[in-house]
């Protein structure tokens, strides 16, 4: 069993994605001035969430620190601290304990997905399950909720009620995708469906939720959800293209998940459609094989490589992306709006 | 897979939960008087709590009704309804939605409990992991959960925060018990600290709550959360007992699930320290099997029986009845209060 890491990974992490959507030649201008600011606010929603997880058990706190530590980029605490700011406020204060319940509710799925996936690592570290057990994975999960579900009623029952209906969106999006696994027949619509509620719906409420607690206008809150679900949206895409294409050790995790897990992603919809017959009923029967081997899960990239999918869903991504940033018309112009439309941009170009 | 029950399964249990507390001579006085109006309380909370678990989703609406209707007799929302009735309320309806939260916490938490234990039926039908699969299963237990706290938002800051105080000492009783598997040196006072967690705790928050809702003053709500203790501590000290002693038929369940898990339960405690060295060396030796044939269990329970242990934990748990009925002293007197009082020795007397 691994221990709990004693600092906070979040920062460096959130630098490097910050970067990726700026460019070095732009960080030095307005970057620098509100990228200090944004880090610590990450930094203090890091703290609150820390403080809510202490428990009379060592044990549990360890496992739930280990999960929060190893839980992400911090990217919805990041974006909803840049939309507080970016609708005019001096301090993300009123919402730390709003975003730090995201961030749990986030991590707690992702704790069940690594128990469901069997997943043996997360962000270059052992997996919950793998380091602690399933048993103590399972309720480490179910602890995260409710330290989560407690630090939402701290807001209005609207908030609470939004927040409620992206998790129910959230565990509706895992029952989908279980229901499609290994079927490559389920089709582009339901890989949105899938996709809307598994990842979108969560990142589309927290930022509605700021918009409201920031007593933001309707077109702002409904701006700021559809940027939400837009951006939630791209950011599954490239997930799912850098699980076939990208750098395992930038990305902390084994390449193919998706191909093994039997996860009907648009990388194997747009390759298998893209296919001629042929070649369209190996990547079928690979796809389908329960207990898959390296050289099949090779095989299934190289077919993907032999189509112009990796462009071709690139490119989804980034229309995506560009819906994302349209949807922040009706925010007031300035440095925080600028760097979600960038970060939007980031979501879509980073390599981890 | 099985097809959800197209009713509700709550009241046959219920009523032979309310008879077997008052017997049937006195059926007929004022059992007869308040019993159908408890039935409909129930019924309603039941209607309340099926109403939320609807999902877009069929196979989710329907794994998490099949979780409903076997989890359980139905004690929770009777205790709720009899406790807000004994404190001068004409309906239950202004706590249906927080008696179906309970509720429905207290199933997510039996859906999990049975995916970590591998656990076969639930109340005679096959568990949710062995109907629907392990990922299903940790999904519906965290679609159980969420509905619970968008159920739990129509109430106070304090009544949120005190169930979500629950569930997190509920998920600590679990990680606990977890800790001390197949280790019988773990002692009374460490068995009192998993269940006052796992079991007590949200039924002591459940009847607090209910206090609050009534705008009971400061005693009667301690009375309650007092009585709510020691119920749940006599309730889970006797499921102890059942699962060693009882009618397999009447649980249905099979028996030793705890001595199968290694749970160190009161009755394998006190059968452990109760017998001479020859027979502790070989009850350790069984205890400690992490895979144990039926001979084994068949032999723990004989080894059991050599001692006093079933008696001796018998009136333990009548004890924790006879304090909880103590604690019922500020409620005002009247036919819900005795309901109560009859209640926590129905529950120390059942056989199911």
């Amino acid at each position: 069993m691994s221990a709990a890491p004693q600092d906070s990974p979040a920062e460096p992490n959130l630098e490097s994605l910050v970067a990726a959507a700026f460019g070095p030649a732009e960080s030095e201008g307005e970057l620098s001035q509100i990228l200090p600011v944004l880090v610590r606010d990450v930094s203090d929603i890091d703290w609150r969430l820390n403080q809510v997880l202490g428990s009379t058990y060592a044990q549990l706190t360890e496992a739930a620190r280990y999960a929060c530590s190893t839980g992400g980029k911090r990217v919805r605490p990041l974006l909803m601290s840049a939309a507080f700011r970016a609708l005019g406020a001096e301090s993300t204060a009123p919402i730390h304990s709003l975003a730090a319940a995201f961030q749990l509710i986030h991590t707690a799925t992702l704790v069940h997905d690594d128990v469901i996936d069997h997943a043996e690592t997360r962000r270059g570290r052992p997996s919950m399950p793998r380091a602690f057990g399933l048993p103590l994975a399972i309720v480490s999960g179910d602890y995260l909720f409710v330290r989560a579900f407690e630090l939402a009623a701290e807001y209005s029952k609207s908030v609470i009620l939004r927040s409620g209906e992206a998790c129910a969106d959230l565990v509706e999006g895992e029952v989908l995708q279980e229901a499609s696994r290994f079927d490559l027949s389920s089709g582009r619509e339901h890989y949105f469906r899938i996709v809307e509620r598994k990842t979108a719906a969560i990142i589309a409420a927290g930022l509605a939720n700021v918009g409201e607690i920031a007593e933001a206008t309707g077109p702002v809150i409904t701006g700021l959800h559809t940027y939400g679900t837009a951006i939630g949206i791209a950011f599954q895409i490239k997930d799912d293209l850098l699980d076939v294409f990208g750098d395992p050790d930038l990305l902390g995790k084994p390449l193919f998940t998706d191909f093994r897990e039997g996860n009907s992603t648009l990388v194997s919809l747009e390759a298998y459609r893209r296919l001629d017959p042929k070649h369209q009923a190996e990547f079928e029967q690979l796809f389908q094989l329960r207990r898959k081997r390296t050289k099949h899960l090779l095989r299934l990239r190289d077919l993907t490589a032999m189509t112009d999918t990796e462009t071709v869903v690139s490119d989804e991504a980034s229309a995506w992306v560009d819906r994302g940033v349209r949807a922040l018309a009706p925010i007031p112009d300035g440095p925080y709006r600028r760097l979600l439309e960038r970060l939007a941009h980031g979501v879509a170009e980073r390599r981890f």
